[in-house]
């Protein structure tokens, strides 16, 4: 903060920087893009958009494709937009990651193409996850993201921010995951629409665990999700995180809201809105069909270790299918290296290839009518996971994982109950 | 063999048993089924045949419901489909083999669902893979195969059969895959329409490696393949090889072939038939996009090790995908275990869900026009696996590995000379 300059949110702060000067709330900032991120679901339209621009990407460098929304291809129609994308690329000098390298905001934190202060644009609305991490990430169409990429550039209405505030501590059996749940019912589905959702937390969460609360921000229709980082967390993260991209001292928001995370419950989002979310226990008993552990929100090794530790010596219950996707090939390394992923199998766990699997519903485990789903991921609206008479609730691993075992919806605590009897 | 009766063979025997009276080839002989197996892609057919007849699975022990064509579901109607076959099971006491299980013919032998002497109908046309422990295994349609289920009975016109005597060894590098694509070649596409191919190779080849011969019978138009086991062998089929199953000395035979295996090098068939078998060798160099390991012919566990053996510590080349799935959850489990799978992970593999995969192109793998598949399936017909403008070559899993790294169809040997060089 400079002198004469009014105190600045991280959403302000970084806006500043990279436009090259002082922006606050609701400026529009034309602004340097550090990553932008095409998935293969959108290559063909943006790679259209760049041929009537006659443009190529100006900073090859800066652009990545991962093939991971429908990988690996389901029709020859999803093979050929994949091609097409893996043919861009390579001509083009972009990065390229191919069928089977996991979900794009995984990869991407993964490949320290998301960073503290940077503008990271996605053709995929979760792209907020970048936040957990400091950097304005945000989900954009085919026409901006080709913009972006033959500019370098985007151009951005500086959002109105609202602080969330984490107080106490998580207590045994309630996760981050809860916590996301929980302040997007506080935010609601609408509460934060085109705002920046700055997150601070101290040194709570873990790297992980702030991409599983950034993520959700855009379930509020948040514009972003930033985390402010504590001293500890930040060992985690692999690269600095500079001082000017911490917001200020008395910035203004446009809402505060404080969440206690002791008085937190394990939490489940029912259909078919993200915020319609209610304590597991009064949900318990329903009976699931499939149950989805995965995806950008909770498909990393702290979400298979969670599972695990539920599964280990149990038995997925007959009539429920457990679907596990791993959020990328580096997660399911890992978690093969260490046994975790043989402990799910063993409780009759289905492993499927790193990437989207059935989150929106395209392959690998589509919904029937009438079908139950309990799910990690961050939608459940109508037909999102396939048939628009299914039905699909949100929950942390640990919770989707007792689900899985039990037959119905309940809590790691039912499941030693019915072990017990 | 009794007095007054001429020596038969391995199918005229089994027929006459399970039909009760003495049958010999051209005879239609009723006979009772000892297994019906129906995958999820036919099973709504099936049902539908059996509501029709207002009929039920007179013998429901012997009726197996496997989920594995397009598993999981990749559509709301492929899970409406699998829905309505998992609630007919449930319903009328079949056994149900769900999604992840894996492919229904190595989930039944797995399951001990295949014996010899025993008539397995199966609605896939690889049934005749259960003849590799001596079992009658024929693929049928939806009505015939409902019928059976209905009756516990089907008709059969007794095949003539052909001898297929294996000689000599295996040179090291040379596989049963090998053997059988060479097979294929010299009995030709139609070279045993509707015949019995019976498998003479002493205690040569592995019940697995049974398997993929008797599997790839049908690709020379068989009715079934009956693999006539030496003493060795027996004691990896886990149960008694009844004398009465054996082929009587001087039955007798519409033609008989000899394949010198000493004389094998690796083989390869080229698109778009299978029978059109070369040397690797004469293929070498041709661009390879994706690389399958899997299927009922090729992805039990000997299967990745063989991959795996050339695959440590090698890398699959930038621009190739290699698949790999195993072909049950019994595979994947012991793979895991012993730490296969994470060679072939570490090689750059990409993991999919235990079941048919790609292999008849309808999801997970799928081909763009103009891409080269490696594929260690059974089939390479003009848009098998994706596009009519893709070409499948099919080997055996080594080969294939060796392909992966290379990027173009070579061999193991080729991968040698490219790492000292």
């Amino acid at each position: 903060m400079t002198p004469n300059q009014p105190p600045r949110t991280m959403a302000e702060k970084i806006l500043s920087a990279r436009s090259g000067k002082f922006v606050s709330a609701g400026d529009l900032a034309v602004v340097e893009v550090d990553q932008v991120m095409i998935v293969d679901s959108i290559a063909q339209s943006v790679i259209k958009v760049l041929a009537d621009l006659e443009a190529t990407p100006k900073f090859p460098e800066r652009v990545s494709f991962v093939i991971d929304h429908v990988a690996p291809a389901s029709t020859v129609s999803v093979a050929e937009a994949q091609k097409e994308a893996r043919e861009y690329a390579s001509a083009h000098g972009c990065r390229l990651f191919d069928v089977g390298r996991g979900i794009c905001h995984q990869v991407l934190m993964e490949e320290g193409l998301a960073r503290p202060g940077w503008i990271v644009l996605g053709s995929d609305s979760h792209s907020t996850t970048y936040g957990a991490v400091g950097a304005f990430g945000t989900g954009m169409g085919a026409t901006d993201i080709a913009l972006a990429a033959a500019s370098g550039k985007t151009w951005l209405k500086v959002p109105e921010s609202v602080k969330v505030t984490f107080a106490g501590d998580l207590r045994p059996g309630v996760s981050a995951k809860d916590a996301a749940l929980e302040m997007i019912r506080v935010l609601g589905a609408d509460g934060a629409t085109y705002m920046s959702v700055e997150i601070h937390a101290g040194d709570r969460f873990t790297r992980g665990e702030r991409m599983t609360l950034a993520n959700l921000c855009v379930e509020a229709g948040a514009k972003c999700g930033l985390a402010v980082p504590g001293g500890e967390v930040l060992s985690d993260y692999g690269y600095d995180f500079p001082s000017w991209v911490y917001p200020d001292e008395g910035a203004t928001y446009l809402r505060e809201v404080t969440i206690d995370l002791s008085a937190l419950q394990p939490r489940m989002s029912a259909p078919s809105e993200v915020d319609n979310v209610h304590d597991v226990s009064a949900l318990r008993g329903l009976k699931v069909d499939q149950v989805f552990i995965g995806t950008c929100t909770n498909g990393r090794l702290e979400d298979l270790h969670a599972a695990a530790d539920v599964l280990q010596g149990q038995r997925v219950a007959p009539h429920t299918r457990l679907l596990v996707i791993p959020a990328s090939s580096v997660v399911m390394e890992q978690a093969m290296a260490d046994g975790t992923l043989l402990t799910l199998m063993q409780a009759g766990a289905i492993l499927g290839t790193p990437g989207c699997g059935p989150c929106m519903g395209r392959h690998q485990g589509v919904l029937a009518p009438g079908e139950v789903c309990v799910s990690t991921s961050n939608r459940n609206f109508i037909g999102r996971m396939g048939a628009a008479e299914s039905k699909v609730y949100l929950a942390s691993p640990a919770v989707a994982a007792a689900t899985a075992v039990l037959g119905h919806i309940g809590l790691p605590e039912d499941l030693k109950v019915t072990v017990a009897s």
